[in-house]
């Protein structure tokens, strides 16, 4: 392998000039106690309760090096991880990342990967106070959230009633869109939809600004809206019926007319797009910026769209 | 793909299942608010810090599955992380796991690793609380651990002063030992060292105790004895100043004849042990159990073992 000192690799620099590279540009909020280079970091929760998630990005499955830059890698997986922070109604502050890494990985990748995952946590002013860095011939990377609740009560997928709203904190479809948009190499068409697929940015602080509101339930769209309402269904016990006169799939339409599919498919089951879905009794007032799209209903678990045949609609994503 | 009933795969059970068998064997400790299958955990932390480290694991280079069970990986992976915990003088409540797998890999695998983090994680009261499943052609398993310091300031590792004695929780080297004689195919010299390579069960409640007493600085033995005492004595700033004749190399003793090697490099260098090194001022009680094996002193920052030549022995471990 031939050396280029202006632009070496992660063998080159080794696990700790890895480390030092990556660390050196982390800011480190009020509430971290002790950041990056210790065993283990310590963050500071006043009100005694923590919201924690994990998720994992493999190379070829996530993420592909030749359609994403690093950052937008980096944005990509942290939003995905901040978004399951925010469906319980949390403010994310703290984030630790691993990175499993081939040792030919350019030195820059990494640190522009970190800078992704660093400038997304810091849209919801959440610090990256730790990690680990290990060699691995496939590249991957996890990430984990810690989130405040700011002493309210978590949201879960399981407390949605009868006569609740559906509430959307943001458009779905984009990211199955623009996905299928790069798979058709017909990126030109809808820059924006590819953008929302490279490395969505949705609003976490719908999240507590739900919660607040009264949200009985929550989760975000990861597997596709008809996927995870479905879990809210069947956690919650209820029904949810969606009203398809209140779905807005304009974005979608000139992806859609280009590659000649129903842009209902993607807004239902997409995924990836990691804005929230909750249910809100019908007396509290919604944040503004939602989407109503239906509403709970009693009956056998489950989702209905009247007027729709969900047989014609992809399962969501199962990843084996 | 032969389909077997009896001993499915991952990749057909799904991943619904796989989460499903997972989760079904977890027990939840009282600190646990929320378990596995929302969007997050939550856990409280009565103190308002929470303590979190995560690691990465690789197969083919933490871990092999023809040298280790299943079982014995997860309490391996789960002891190295637990040991990031204890080494800040925390008591780890609730662990977070990923684990990126081929559609191959048999179901049993999957369930008897996270068996074997259950078991190991119970040792010290702390649960599984969530986690991330996906498919890779490489498996990769990651472990975040939330620990509480029960209101005690944590151990750093830049609080060593002149004076203070340096302190062992645990012996060190066999993990080592026995890694070399699986690399030599000599594992029936010495099964007990094996059984240290494999799964090491450190006792993290050292961390705790020696937190208590008074410890100044801490880690784990992670990196080999010369590199993690090295750590402490840079972020220190602080010489270290070990006494070979209070080393003991006794357990490692007929692996060192079979192999023929001076046992002082596992000891000195080894690294995976995970138990405990701390420094620790001559006044304070130490705990029971616990080796002396040397002093801080003044001086230039760095690890000194009069009489022996550091030069022969190997630096520590760096993963690229």
């Amino acid at each position: 392998m031939d050396h280029d000192r202006a632009h070496p690799t992660v063998g080159e620099v080794g696990e700790w000039g890895l480390i030092g590279h990556i660390t050196a540009q982390l800011p480190q909020g009020d509430q971290i106690l002790i950041g990056p280079g210790d065993d283990a970091a310590v963050v500071r929760f006043p009100d005694g309760q923590v919201v924690a998630t994990t998720d994992l990005a493999v190379e070829g499955i996530h993420f592909r090096r030749e359609w994403s830059s690093a950052y937008e890698v980096g944005i990509k997986i942290a939003a995905a991880n901040l978004a399951d922070c925010a469906a319980m109604g949390a403010r994310a502050t703290a984030l630790l990342i691993g990175l499993a890494a081939p040792a030919e990985l350019p030195l820059t990748w990494a640190s522009e990967c970190a800078e992704g995952i660093r400038d997304e946590a810091a849209r919801v002013g959440a610090s990256v106070v730790g990690g680990d860095t290990v060699k691995s011939d496939r590249l991957m990377i996890s990430i984990t959230a810690l989130g405040s609740l700011d002493a309210r009560s978590p949201v879960t997928r399981s407390g949605a009633r009868a006569g609740d709203r559906v509430l959307l904190s943001g458009p779905v479809g984009g990211s199955a869109a623009g996905l299928a948009l790069l798979l058709a190499d017909q990126a030109d068409v809808d820059p924006d939809l590819v953008r929302q697929h490279r490395a969505p940015q949705p609003d976490h602080e719908m999240g507590p600004r739900l919660a607040q509101a009264g949200a009985t339930a929550m989760c975000d769209v990861s597997d596709g809206l008809l996927a995870d309402l479905g879990h809210i269904a069947r956690a919650s016990g209820v029904r949810i019926r969606l009203d398809s006169e209140k779905f807005s799939t304009a974005a979608l339409s000139s992806a859609a007319t280009a590659l000649e599919i129903d842009p209902l498919i993607w807004f239902l089951a997409g995924g990836e797009d990691h804005v929230l879905v909750a249910t809100l009794p019908r007396q509290s007032t919604a944040p503004e910026g939602v989407l109503e799209i239906g509403e709970v209903v009693e009956g056998d678990p489950g989702v209905e769209v009247p007027g729709v045949d969900l047989a014609s609609i992809p399962k969501g994503f199962d990843h084996f």
